[in-house]
């Protein structure tokens, strides 16, 4: 359904300013006009500024640190734009902070991740773009077409830009192991991964044991987000155990507050290697995290959405 | 689908548990047993702790001073009982917040309750409960069927007790002079309506008349809610100008923070009378506000429901 | 879906021939040809007699004197539209006569506008416009876009014309009061309201007093529709006691029949004051009516969405 | 899903009352109360007068001589039940008129049965309740369960009991001559085909051929509906033509209006064989017309349904 | 939606290779390339080997002689071409099996064509093209557009070009009577048709007796499809007994495996005409049966669909 | 919806008859009476023998060898089922063949358990029981009721009575890594996970490692399928040339046909240990395979379905 094929029209929901912006600037367009209030009393409220009528609309919307209220947003965003007769609407979501709930792994819980799918489905998304989901599976919730963005190739530019050598990549757990070997495959170095043990069947004591050599090895463990640093801190601890030597963490969401940069800061984690995905003041500036820029891959995404051409080329080096 | 009929079963979400607490002393059960969390990075968590295959559950979580949070719960809980095969799914929703965004009064913005209905409806909820809708159209926005309980007779029996004379009930606007309309019928009183007037059409300077006789009479002020107490207080300043004697205000949902009950205080209003749909810790106590509680209207309700008999006996004084 | 952008392809339904017509001579297009005939038993037959696939087409069909022969008639356009592969159809609706069944205020009725709005969105209507619905949340009824033109910016302006001194704008009951209030704000006029009270608990009898200051002023009753003038009239009667001068009525919709007339003639109203959204052969040549177009708004609005811009300019001065 | 199973809870739509009340008295129950209104304006407004929550209800309602009025009060009826929280809603509609729209044979029409279809599903039935569709495959327009009951055995009932001897059935065209196979297999007699052949292809004039021997046979035409008795006439001068004795004709639905009925009268047609499907007052007391009630038959059907048995043995004698 | 106009973008599906290849030849353009596989352990894999991006795509499959694999894999088709952004996917089904399954018959069946037509729906598909449906109606069973094109105005032609005198047309039985008719129109020749009827009401036996003239007559039967040649031979076999001459035989798919080849060869019949619909190579080169390729007619109408023309046209001769 | 709740109505597709005749002797039932036939034609036809009017319906199909087929025969049940009125259907599917096409990891290529779970759905399925799911996101694909069943509860009790010692769980690759672990613990044994390198980027040979400890100890591979034994013999060459001792494999779904068993015979595979959820004549004697059966587990999951208690319990160990 092709709008205005000469301007690309990106709007920017209230969580994902920045990265809109950088977006834009990428594109050399300018972002849509638009208002986003959250009333006193606690409603959300939008606005569109300027005409979209037929226009194929990109809103750019993370559900980051407060995803209730950056998903309740963003859907009054995608019925605000379908009533104001867009011709499309793509929802750019860089962090989809609800795929974490993508299975029953517990008796008589909701699978999440499908209501959020449904919700946005039921209300008129077009399209959905988002990077790096909890699992990949996800992109099965949705009828609608999903591209699905990696930011590990862009990740391990940076790493392979400092130049460490004898490297291992560890997943902290099964559960990561089969992207870890993705990873490790682009790094060219071998994979270990955590496992843990619980020692005593009465007792909620584990033992975190590594699968494979790390001894005097530089470590990358490698996970999709972190909230608290928790598990990868953890992990740095076994790794140290097992002989490793410099240890470095990667991941792609960071939701990290307080407590998480400190226990950080106190870590055996040399750097932290995140992207932009989630706005997070406390982050950009710390001293012991890179921050590397997605935006400019979802431009890119953007672009070639926009100019009908295929997506499969940012895939290439995967 | 009648399930098990001898049990009635309500679960509580994490914005009403009193409230539900007080349906169930009403009724002689006890709540069903669950868990809400909200994580620290911000998701919300819900889960069931008992059996519900093949039964007839209501959860009750008001929309209130959190709507979003509250919003996306709700939802999540909707889904775990489906997906956990209960027979149906009603919600109770005493303060369904949304309601006011029923319309498209601006160009370009979204019709919320109409997204929220689509949300609840997709997810699976069989049946909606709720009081005071800010327009009764809203009962149209959904499929299934929606029973709206009415405030205002159970606010009029406190009234009533109070043994006021000479009373006239006021809308502040327009908007609600219908309803006022039917309140004044209760308390058999005439009625007066808010006027605003724009003074000059390059100023916001608007001047608020009185539609009306009010002189010497005692005002019942009415509305469906309140954030700031800002209207109410503009609507008794112009009854005050106009001749009124003792200044009431009546409103169904109470969403008052500091600044709002500051200003209740310092105000012409004698008391402001407000029902429990909104759990407003700040409200309960407060020596200028009167709470009546409607949590049993909601029981009897739930009973008449479970039992399959005839709501419309709960309307016969309206 | 832009499909042939170079003509605006316009087709009339039995209800709104002239209606029609009277667009398309504004817009400088030709009626498309098609054929309705209702067979001898009563069913509705309709065909499109030119090619449309991958136009964009305006089908007009009034829900007016025969709602649901009409109705249906329009269902049937709608598929068949769909079926012989239109890009999109819009229906223009002048006056959507089941909008009054808005709201279950009764025990077991039927939501009837929901039912109407469902049924035209599963036959595959992709937009609506229509004006002066009787609640503006029938907006929220529809998933697809509905454009909701006002009719009284246009009456108001006939109204002007007149010079009609010291007037006040009078709503007959509490349920159109905010629209009055626009109205008066156009005019620049004070508002009244009706205000029927139950004399005796046992009998039905009720007396019709004014809230407002009516005396020595030339009163103009506004209502959104008439079936057979009976509210005005009585309006009228009222207002006559309360001491105002001369009365005019002014309502969108009408749909008079005789008896409605010969009350009319008989009445202290001096004029009505019409739209044309309903083809009604007895209104038009009546020495009390004034019949005021609103096909050229229509049509204009047609040419807005067919041109991609924005409808907003049309709510410009209300 | 059991609602009360001890009864039977049948209402009565406005075109099948008479209907209605001979299912009831074959049952031993008594009609639902209700109220079924066509105001002066043209809008049709239902209202139910008893507790149906939880009940599986029937409600009765011909698409019959005002088949746009009967489909629309149908919609409502359904919404008011489902509203009202009816267990199920099962529509019995003995004609249902719209089943002749039921293929695209000319280019750019609507699928007129498969617009009601989708619009008594998306309102809400549960289940349908027809006779003699003018195909079978219309019962695949539905999801929903349709039971598609046959009026032709009860019809050869009535016949047999005449003591015809020597008979032929005969189908008035090649589209009929499936059923009429059926119905000359229960009767034990031949069958012969009506053929409409155009005589020159520049003028329309077309002559009726019979294929089959029908020369001093005495011929009953069959065929699913009539409105003004043409075709039966026509088909029954050519059978004159080709040496039939007496004609009989007998169609499961009467449509006919005075125009027809005086026809009749006129024609060669011995008598015309009907049942009561739809309420037509000009055909009950007919001197040349015998209708034959298949309310029992619609009656036994709810019963079985009700109880949970199966409707397979009504089609024993097929 | 228009896409890329000045190409027609074909795929083929493994079952329409051949005849998609025809098409493509026919219009000049080339076939879209693409990879079907069938694992060793039975699931079918489909992916598309080219950019589809807002592409109008056009898929050909038959649901031929495997008609679960078949549709499995179309349904693949369509999920893989949505998921890639295709503007539009046309499913052209030269065959749709599971047409037969029509309706209801037998108490408790499927209706599998429905449950087809649902499926096809509910992956994706845009628009439908077919060919000589069990039944017309059948186009009712999909919401989206059906094309359907008629094979008898081509493999008329080719009888006419055999200059065959004093011929009949024969359907097998009365539910093909109605397309006989028409056929028969086509060749100026009259009708005649088969009737079974039931010898004793114990056995099973049944005599096939001709209603019609046929004695001396070169006979065509006509059908839909053949799997084994049963009917068509079974019908010849009663016209050489009623004194035709030759026989000849003419249907629109031909399901023939081995047997049913055989059978032909030692029947009464001269020739059997029919399509390519179904790719079938034992049918192409038998010395008994004519091949008549619709494809350039399909071809045809993928043109007149793409460049948003009319497709009555195509039907004028019918 | 209990339909009636003294019977259990299990019906067996044709690809799953001894599976569902055991589950039937484990609870004391008797099989449902059906019918599903494959025409010469391929087209498949189902037909219900009893009567299942308002009853909760049980129907086993496994889609294994023949996928296809095995597919579209339980659509044509369910709608038979559905259209027969039954009170529900519970789809009993063993082993979910396309549950492996749950991701697009792949450009442009479909997600084939998306598209069987929405026609499973649209089709009019209440619920599905299932087993060890290709990946546990797949119950997120439907909106019903997943019931997901594991296998390796009952597969590790077979193995904990061969009372093997110094036993090490190894999963042939990352993506069952979090499996295996789970397994590991009900064993409580150590992990070992096969990692693919590629050894030169030109070419595609792999070599394949094995990350942790596995010298001297006795392996036990473990997976969800196997086709063709050949990643299980691969890892098992491995597993020798690290040193393990004897090596068995356990995998819940089992697809083997001649040429895997071949591959097995000749392999350094001690045991193959395997579920009957696909029923396959060639394993069922198999000399090196053990047969569990897994039919008991699904006929208590119907019961505790059936007697609305909860499933929870038969995931106690794990």
């Amino acid at each position: 359904m092709p709008g205005d094929e000469t301007e690309i029209k990106i709007f920017a929901g209230s969580s994902s300013i920045n990265f809109a912006e950088k977006m834009c600037k990428y594109l050399g367009t300018e972002l849509g006009k638009s208002q986003a209030i959250k009333f006193s009393e606690g409603n959300t409220f939008v606005k569109i500024l300027e005409k979209v009528r037929d226009k194929d609309v990109y809103i750019v919307q993370t559900i980051g640190l407060n995803p209730n209220d950056d998903f309740m947003e963003l859907l009054f965003w995608i019925d605000a734009f379908k009533r104001s007769s867009a011709a499309s609407v793509t929802a750019i979501i860089p962090y989809f902070s609800y795929a974490k709930g993508d299975k029953k792994d517990e008796p008589r819980v909701s699978i999440r991740a499908r209501v959020c799918a449904d919700c946005l489905e039921i209300t008129g998304v077009d399209r959905i773009v988002t990077m790096d989901l909890h699992s990949p599976q996800i992109q099965g919730f949705f009828k609608k077409p999903v591209d699905h963005l990696y930011g590990f190739p862009i990740l391990c530019e940076y790493i392979k830009s400092k130049n460490i050598e004898n490297t291992v990549v560890v997943s902290p757990d099964a559960g990561f192991a089969k992207n870890a070997r993705k990873i490790a495959t682009i790094l060219k170095a071998p994979v270990a991964i955590g496992d843990k043990i619980r020692t005593d069947h009465n007792e909620k004591a584990q033992v975190l044991e590594i699968i494979g050599d790390v001894k005097g090895k530089n470590a990358i463990i490698v996970d999709d987000f972190t909230i608290s640093c928790g598990t990868l801190i953890d992990t740095a601890r076994a790794l140290k155990e097992n002989g490793a030597e410099k240890i470095y963490a990667c991941v792609t969401h960071a939701l990290l507050r307080e407590k998480g940069l400190k226990a950080l800061e106190e870590s055996d984690i040399e750097e932290l290697i995140v992207t932009d995905t989630v706005e997070n003041p406390m982050v950009s500036g710390h001293p012991k995290i890179k921050v590397v820029s997605v935006a400019p891959l979802f431009a890119e995404a953007v672009k070639i959405i926009h100019n009908r051409e295929s997506l499969s080329r940012l895939f290439d080096n995967i």
